[in-house]
């Protein structure tokens, strides 16, 4: 994670103009830029009045009042992202990035410890491959992007922008798979997609190019493509609840949400409550042998015959980075979790004029031991030395970002001996003395990780509703609650459900996933839709 | 890493037929792919015949013979490139993916300890962005990949996918630099690019698409950017010398040669002894204030007078995998230095049929403790049990790619306590103790690394002749070696060389750099093109 100090410069705000973001260059309509934030005079809390230029910090939408105004302005502010000139397109800025980093570290061990590969297919695909598998590219293809000049000259065929790399893959997996030996054949790539997507654009969320990885594997049996499945999921799991501390809900998708041209798709499903939307934080695929039948993936089993492939496909996005800001913001900024923030602790020291040098000297010279013995405890942190701006100002500008822990140290720290710690997520401080800093903050910043988890547990399960009518399913959703609820497993009655729930204020709801962990379904149970025999229970809600 | 023994599914030749490469799916033309190798029955060194349906391995291109057939073939064969359907594209396989890997993993933490951040830039750039530098933008417009079109519908204007990210970046540069408290900022991301060339395109060395890292940084001041260049530019030679055991030189480029829009560009140059060719390792520009000018990157000095910051920018891309097949390979395959070979070290247990059960146990035991004992050393290693092929087709797969160390364990070995290590560079064989394994292994790492550099050092540097004349450069030149030459540094000069040294056969040389070690120029020293006083000695060359 480098050198935090030498970060400094590049996080820190201009002292003569607030870096209004939202840009310069000309942009294309329809976003939801934040409103233009002016320069603001001024100081936040904490501020004598003594420095004229500080930039006044902070968001003016609250995350309860206009939640999307407040997602921008706290991606924005935080300096996450950067809204860039083309339409759906977003910078992701270190600060954001660095959060893929850690997540794509902690993915990409685990995936090579199940014998995974990484390796690099190209970009571009041409039409006649792309159109290879009849349902998968027809669910694509309006979204594709296509090159069509080079220079100043028309290309001789159109050539497509990978929305996802199946069909990039395949043709080359049928030449490398000949035997049962050649298998399993387990590829993964860390990239960027294209989709060129008419709906409304949010950054990390819902954007024309994004970055992810794809898994792309190949068994012998379904047994074995079915428990890679699995795997993969859990690993998903992992990387919401205990890297971002986003709670989600396993599943299964209906066959009306299913990826095209997969077997089944599982998904792991996070939910906001603010506007009540479910969204879907990942998706692990077994693609059957669909694929593999098209592809002509062929191999010779042991007792020589010849087989079609058992394929998955698995993708996990820049999206979970979103789905984290919503889940932790608050009114002040991001929140963000100790195990995948940049910074963990930042150190502010809070000298005082009338402190002689001396003092000043020393007070410093504490906060960098402070800092080293951190370090040295294995803490990513970070000491806020600057001098042109007040401790108030720098308060608000950490908690802008989500550091998750804060220590102040004052003259009366220094008689005393202590530090004051100040936890981001709930405010609460405590005194600890210096001598036990090393121990106490990797403590509390576990702490922090695990409350962070627990109190979004506490209310992802407070948005689950159960409901066995009709008339319950739409009172729980005008709550903006997900829904638990009897299906007959019918994409007629999950069409029926999209429209009769839609209104002019609100999209329609659909099947989030058919929940992993089922409860009971007692006989004679009967769908909420249609009043036939249910056939399990499905997770319904409005969603992304 | 990741466990290697999961590995070998993926890297097996099927049993059944040769996996001739260079593809199945419809092509483009003009590509230089392998000639088709056809299945081929029989095998190798060392195969008794008793295992009828082995693949012959290896090579029918020599090295010193077709260089270029050579290549495409080595590339092919050991699995590290797959030729692709968009024609210029091509697959990176996990065993070349690796490598790229290991040279990101080591470079990306030294350009943090300098203070490097990662970021994320969009693909996309809009005309009007662009065209904002003219000279820039002359450069790359002829190969720049236009999209035009989403789904069926036309884009209101054509957006171009990048060919570097100057363009893209610098907008957001401009509006988050304000002051010198903003400096410097420094960000690199490692990315995909598009530049589409009519060129020749080869493997690794000019793909249309290929990954790559670009930095891009502001400094307030000349001195801190000058003093970056450097800085990168070594880092860059540590990549190709100390990684990738190629020799480079440092040097400047020609006004000519130069990036479009610098102000000066630095490069590692190496040298393809085979065909004579120079060819660009990695270049590291600065920028000046030209960037800085056209985009408006301003800021507020500390006495409050506005200036333009002084930028860099600094790529290191995927052709350094090629560089690095073409210097160490020979006509068994590729070699790969140990320090980024995925699997530094293989095993290979020699079983005979007149063992009995328990001895063959026994053997299978050992060569699995060898290899635990050189893991805890450190050591990426892999033991190939494959019970369908002989020792001497195993010898030949793992040659061709390049594993710089084989361990034999035949029955011999077992009886005397050892074990046989064969150096892939040298095929030069030891007997070692098995309790001397762990520590002689890793140092024979290192020799063989040092080893593979010294020779290819060697041969470059014998590449290099000085000539004061143009016949003496002339003769130079068609020994297929580069010409070390006083130049008067006139870009008139450059030209007329490029013109006058190409013929039917060969193309026209140009310089390479400036070498930064700059022998004496005596005082009255001539331009051997023109005759007029010389200003440094150019390193001349025909060139990739």
């Amino acid at each position: 994670m480098a050198a935090p100090e030498e970060q400094m410069a590049a996080l820190s705000v201009a002292d003569g103009a607030a870096a209004a973001e939202g840009g310069k260059p000309k942009k294309e309509k329809k976003e939801k830029k934040p409103k233009a934030d002016k320069p603001k005079q001024g100081g936040g809390e904490g501020v004598k009045g003594e420095k004229k230029k500080e930039t006044k910090l902070g968001l003016t939408a609250k995350k309860d009042g206009d939640f999307g105004e407040w997602f921008s302005q706290v991606v924005v502010e935080s300096e996450m992202i950067s809204y860039y000139d083309v339409s759906g397109c977003y910078i992701l800025r270190p600060y954001s990035y660095a959060i893929w980093d850690e997540i794509k570290n902690w993915f990409d061990a685990r995936i090579k410890e199940l014998g995974v590969q990484n390796a690099y297919f190209p970009l571009f695909i041409t039409e006649d491959v792309l159109m290879t598998e009849k349902e998968h590219v027809a669910s694509f293809a309006p979204e594709v992007a296509w090159v069509t000049r080079s220079g100043s000259s028309d290309l001789e065929r159109p050539i497509a922008i990978r929305p996802t790399s199946e069909t990039v893959m395949y043709p080359y997996y049928a030449q490398w798979i000949r035997s049962h030996r050649d298998l399993p054949l387990r590829l993964n790539q860390w990239t960027n997609v294209v989709r060129w997507e008419f709906k409304h654009p949010t950054p990390f969320i819902r954007s024309r190019e994004f970055l992810w990885q794809e898994g792309h594997t190949c068994f012998a049996t379904k047994e074995e493509a079915d428990a890679e499945v699995y795997q993969i999921l859990d690993l998903y799991r992992c990387v919401y609840e205990e890297l971002l501390a986003v709670p989600v809900m396993k599943g299964i998708k209906s066959s009306k949400e299913k990826f095209a041209g997969a077997l089944y798709t599982t998904t792991v499903e996070a939910f906001i409550p603010q506007n009540g939307r479910g969204i879907q934080g990942a998706t692990s695929h077994c693609l059957g042998q669909n694929f593999s039948k098209m592809f002509g993936i062929e191999f010779e089993t042991e007792d020589k015959t010849r087989a079609h492939a058992w394929q998955n496909s698995w993708g996990l996005t820049t999206r979970s980075i979103g789905v984290m800001v919503m889940t932790h913001g608050d009114d002040k900024g991001v929140v963000i979790p100790p195990r995948v923030a940049q910074v963990q602790v930042v150190v502010i020291p809070i000298p005082q004029a009338k402190l002689g040098d001396e003092a000043a000297a020393a007070m410093k010279e504490r906060a960098a031991a402070i800092a080293d013995a951190l370090k040295a405890a294995g803490v990513r942190v970070n000491t806020d030395t600057r001098d042109n701006y007040t401790p108030g100002w720098k308060y608000n500008y950490w908690e802008l970002r989500g550091v998750p822990l804060r220590i102040e140290l004052g003259p009366r720290d220094m008689e005393g001996g202590c530090a004051m710690l100040a936890r981001r997520d709930t405010g609460a401080k405590e005194s600890v003395a210096w001598g036990e800093l090393a121990a106490r903050v990797p403590a509390l910043l576990d702490q922090i990780q695990s409350d962070l988890f627990t109190k979004a547990r506490a209310a992802f399960d407070g948005c689950v509703e159960t409901a066995l009518t009709w008339d319950d399913f739409m009172a729980a959703l005008d709550r903006k609650h997900m829904v638990l609820a009897p299906w007959c497993d019918e994409e007629e009655a999950e069409e029926e459900v999209k429209k009769k729930s839609a209104s002019k204020e609100a999209m329609g709801a659909k099947t989030l996933c058919l929940p992993l962990e089922q409860p009971d379904l007692p006989e004679g149970t009967k769908c909420f839709v249609t009043g036939k025999p249910a056939k399990n229970w499905a997770l319904w809600g409005r969603s992304y």
